[in-house]
C-alpha cells in the first residue's frame, strides 16, 4: 500500500469515527420534570429514529469509502480535494440529524426532512465524483477496469433515489425518513455485491 | 497483518477512542452559586460513579475488541456489519451514563439504572455475534481452534450476568451498578486468562 | 517511513480530524418558536460562512502538512514542539470560528472578524517554523534541496496575507472573511504546483 | 515494531488527541451583550490560562508516552491495564481545566486549583506506574538497561512536584497554576536530555 493513501485513509476514518461518534451527543438527556423518565424517553423518538439513520448511513458510507480506496493505488491533489469534499458532507450529517430530532414533531417537520435528505444528495454526488476522477485518471488497481464501470453504473442512481427521498419529504415526511433508512441498509448490498465478485478475481491472484 | 483487517481495527481503535473521550463531556461543571465548590462536586458523585463505571467498561471492551480482532486473519461485509452493530453500542454509551449521572439522584433512578444495564446487555451480545460468526466462517487464526471453544463458552455467560443487572436495577439501584463496575473489571480477567493461554501457545511459534 | 515519523503524523491526524469535525457542533440548531425554521436557518448564514471557511483551512492545512510531513525524513524534539504549536493553532479554530458566527451581525463584528483572521496568522506562522526549522536542520529528504528554497520562498508570504485580512477587518468585516476564504482556496493551489514539481523528480526515482 | 504494541500506541493517541482537542469547547463564546466583545473575551483569561497550560500537558505528556513506548517492545494484560489509568487521567482533564476556568475569578478558586493540580499528581503517578512496571517485568529494548534506571530516578520527582502545586494551592491560587504551567514547560526538557542520551546511542546501530 502506498503511505500516500493511507495517510488519507488514516484521516479520513478519524473523520468518520468523530462523526459517527459526535451523534449521540446530539440526543437530549432529559432532565427531571413532572413527567416520568419512560415518558420523556419515549417522546424523543425522532431523536432515536434519526441517530439510527445517520449511524448506519456514515458506518455503511465508510465501508464503501474504505472499499474504494482498497482499490485506489495513486492519490493526488484533485483526488484530495475531491475526498475532502466528501467528508465535509460528513461532517455536516450530526446538524440535519439534529434539526430533524428537534423538528420531527413540530409544524417545520417537512422543511427538516427535506433538509435531512438533501445533506445525503450532496453525499452522494462527492462520493460519485470521487470515483468517477478515480476511474478516469486511471488511478484504480489495473485488473478493475470491467468491474469499475458497473459500479459506476451503479452508484450513478444514488443520488437520485435520495433526491426522490427529497421530493417524498414534502408530501410525507415520516415516509421519506423511513424509504431514507431502507435505501442506507439497501447500500450495504448492490455495491458489496459488486466488489465481492472483483474481491473474489482478486483473490485469485496470488497475493495482495 | 491484512490491509482489510487493519483499517476495521484503526477505524474501531478511533470510536472505541472518541466515545471513552467524550463521557467527560457528561460531567457538569459546577457554575458559583450558593453552596461551596466542595459540596456541589460532591453532591455529583453518580456523575462520577457512572463515568468510572462506562470508562472501565469501553476501555476494557476496547482490550477484549484489539484481542479478538489479533485473532481474525480474514475480514467480510458481514464481519464488518456485526462490527458496526458492536460500534453503534460503544457510541450510545455515553447517553444512558448521562441518564444514570442525570437520575441516580431522582425518582426516576430505577428506570436509569435498567436503561444502564440494558446498552451493556446489547453490547455483549454484540460482541458475542462477532466472535461466533468470526469462529463459524473460519475468519480465525488456525491455530486457534481449540481456545476458541473455549472463549465462545465464557463470552456465551456475560450477557446473562448484565441481564441480571437489569433485573437486578429493579430492587436495587445502587446494587446494580456496582454489580455492573464489578462484572467490568472482572472482565479484565476470564478471557485474559484464556487468551493468555492462547498467546503463550502461539509464542512458542518461531515469529509472529 | 520512519516510525517517529509516523507516529507524530498519526497524532496530527487525529488532531485535524477532530478539530474538522467540532467545527459543525458549533452551528446552533434553531428550536421552534414563532418564525419558520427556514427563516431560522437563513437567518444563521455567517454561521455557515465561517464553517465553510474553517472547514475548508483545516482540510487544506492538513494536506499541505501531510506533503511536508512526506518530504521529512527525520524527527527530533524540538520539531514535536513546533508541530505541537501548529497543532495548538488548529486545536483553537472553532472558538474564533464561532465567534464569528456569534457575532458577525451584531456590533462587535470587527473585534470577531480581527480574532478570526489573527488565528489564521498565528497558525501560518507556526506552519512556516516548523517548515524552515526542518530545512535549517537537515531533516528533509536529500532530493528535495532546490525545491525546498522555492517552498521556503512561498510560504514565507503566506502570515502577511493573513495579516492583511485582519487589517481588512478594520475597515471591512464581510470583505476580510471572503478574501479569507480566497486565499485559503488559493493555498490549495501555489504550492501544490511546486509539490507536484518535486514529486514528479521524485517518481523518475525507482521506488519509494 | 510489534503489531500489540503498534494498536495501543494508536489508541492512546487518539485518546490524547481527542483529549487535546477537547479543551477548546470548553471555552465560552460570549454572546452579544452589553459589554464590548473585548472586554468579554478579555475577562475570560482564566480560560485561555486553563487551555494553554492543559494543551501543554496533554501535548508534553504524548511526546514523553510516545517517547516511552518507542522503548517498549512486549506489550501484555498489565500493562494494557496501566496504560488505560493513565488515560483515565488524560479523559478527564478537561473536567479540572473547566472548574478552574470556571473558578478561577470567584471565591472558590483554592478549590479549584487543588483539584486542577490534584490531576496531574495522579496522572504522573499512572505514567509512573506504567514505566516502573515496563521496566521491572523486562518489555523494555534490551540496550536502555542502564538509561533506564536514570529514566525511573528522574519520573520518580514528578508527583511530589505537582503535590508541590497542590499544597501551594492552598496559600496561592494564582501562583500555583503558573508554576504548574512552568513545571510541564520544563517537563518538555530533562526526560527529553536522558532520552536523546538513549537516541544516541541508538542511533549508532546499524538500523532501526
Amino acid at each position: 500500500m502506498q503511505p500516500e493513501t493511507r495517510r488519507v485513509e488514516g484521516f479520513s476514518d478519524a473523520v468518520f469515527a468523530i462523526a459517527i461518534t459526535l451523534l449521540i451527543l446530539e440526543i437530549k438527556v432529559p432532565t427531571q420534570g413532572q413527567d416520568s423518565l419512560v415518558d420523556l424517553l419515549l417522546r424523543q423518538w425522532p431523536s432515536y429514529l434519526a441517530f439510527i439513520t445517520s449511524f448506519a448511513y456514515i458506518g455503511i458510507l465508510w465501508i464503501n469509502h474504505h472499499r474504494m480506496f482498497s482499490r485506489i493505488r495513486k492519490c493526488n491533489d484533485v483526488l484530495l480535494g475531491l475526498n475532502l469534499l466528501l467528508l465535509l458532507g460528513v461532517t455536516v450529517v450530526p446538524f440535519p440529524t439534529a434539526v430533524v430530532a428537534e423538528h420531527l414533531h413540530g409544524p417545520d417537520r417537512r422543511m427538516a426532512a427535506i433538509l435531512y435528505n438533501a445533506t445525503f444528495v450532496f453525499i452522494s454526488l462527492a462520493f460519485q465524483a470521487l470515483w468517477r476522477y478515480a476511474v478516469s485518471r486511471g488511478l484504480l488497481e489495473e485488473d478493475v477496469g470491467l468491474s469499475a464501470k458497473r459500479v459506476s453504473r451503479q452508484i450513478m442512481v444514488v443520488p437520485f433515489l435520495y433526491l426522490g427521498c427529497v421530493v417524498l419529504a414534502w408530501f410525507n415526511v415520516h415516509g421519506s425518513m423511513l424509504v431514507n433508512l431502507g435505501l442506507t441498509l439497501y447500500h450495504a448490498c448492490p455495491p458489496r455485491l459488486v466488489s465481492e465478485r472483483i474481491s473474489s478475481s482478486r483473490d485469485s491472484r496470488p497475493a495482495a
